[in-house]
């Protein structure tokens, strides 16, 4: 299946490499857990418990969508950033901002740290694009997603399966009770799905 | 973080609704087990194992992505799905039309059956849009889509928690033994998030 759309179909950047969940290299996230971070360890000399094993499918979901909008962010010139999508859509600079402040804004939703870029809101969330007059530098934006992402990672490898099923920062002890899939899985899947939704959006740029 | 992409950015039809993985409301999927059916009792009487809890939240993923693109697709007119996404790029019946197949292939994918519409292939995934002179109707689509992702829902009912951890169709036992992660859980993943991936390009076309 995910041969054949990354294979055959010739207008490809419409489609979607399906492989990158599939293949376990991916999963195997430097600095994510000494059991996870050695191949040969974990397949020769642990057994993951299932729990690790849902966590890891999870994570390589996440990290496969990261390296992917990498590859194709990193490898646009600043010109081609300040292109639209498609007519009278965002631009890719303010994708790739959006993408930025909404990973930033994780870091207290999992309890990992405080925000290290809540300044890019104003530019990136709470405004469409091209309605502010100075919005953050290509290379600011450049320097802060790897930054924000580099800090989720480093604080990924701090959490365990069970932590990943607290609750969330945005939800109260009282209602989590009520409704215990507003955890911090629930963050992990909804942001990776939210990058896959704008790395589509992206595929669909004129080149 | 999700409120501000549906709330604020007036051009939110390039963003996307982060809240739908959050509530719980959307996991509990008529028939998925009677465990899960109830939210009384999932609530007040029986408590989640870990590993009900983090397929639960996967399970939520996919369920909140079908039901986004149920709203858009059935929300379109036939001249509407004929039109394209963008200048030069696939058409809305198309992407509609791809779905389905990949849906499809998921069947034996996760061991659910066989495929209902294997035809569907030659015009939506092994060959590019605008290429091929007779392709389903939309009205074939329409109704594929329903069927497909129906008995897909029917077919997650009978699988549990352990069984997602088994190793999906298209790798040996062999391989399986040295890549643990090409599982079922990881099709779900990646599958819903080619689900996302689509549904951002769709988001683009002209209104």
């Amino acid at each position: 299946m995910h041969e054949l759309c990354s294979r055959i179909n010739s207008s490809k950047e419409n489609l979607m490499n399906l492989d990158v969940v599939m293949n376990l290299a991916v999963v195997l996230i430097p600095g994510l857990t000494a059991k996870f971070a050695d191949p040969i360890e974990t397949q020769k000399e642990t057994l993951m418990t299932n729990e690790e094993l849902f966590l890891a499918v999870a994570m390589n979901g996440w990290k496969g969508n990261i390296e992917r909008a990498d590859k194709m962010f990193y490898g646009l010139s600043e010109e081609e950033l300040l292109k639209e999508v498609a007519p009278r859509k965002n631009r890719l600079i303010y994708l790739w901002g959006h993408l930025t402040a909404t990973h930033d804004a994780m870091l207290p939703l999992l309890g990992i740290g405080q925000r290290l870029h809540s300044e890019f809101d104003v530019a990136f969330i709470s405004n469409p694009d091209k309605t502010q007059a100075g919005i953050p530098s290509v290379e600011l934006v450049r320097k802060a997603w790897r930054e924000v992402n580099g800090r989720l990672f480093e604080g990924f490898a701090s959490l365990s399966p069970a932590d990943w099923l607290k609750k969330h920062g945005d939800v109260s002890e009282e209602d989590f009770v009520k409704e215990p899939l507003r955890n911090r899985l629930a963050v992990l899947l909804s942001r990776t799905n939210h990058l896959a939704y704008h790395l589509g959006q992206t595929a669909l740029r004129p080149k």
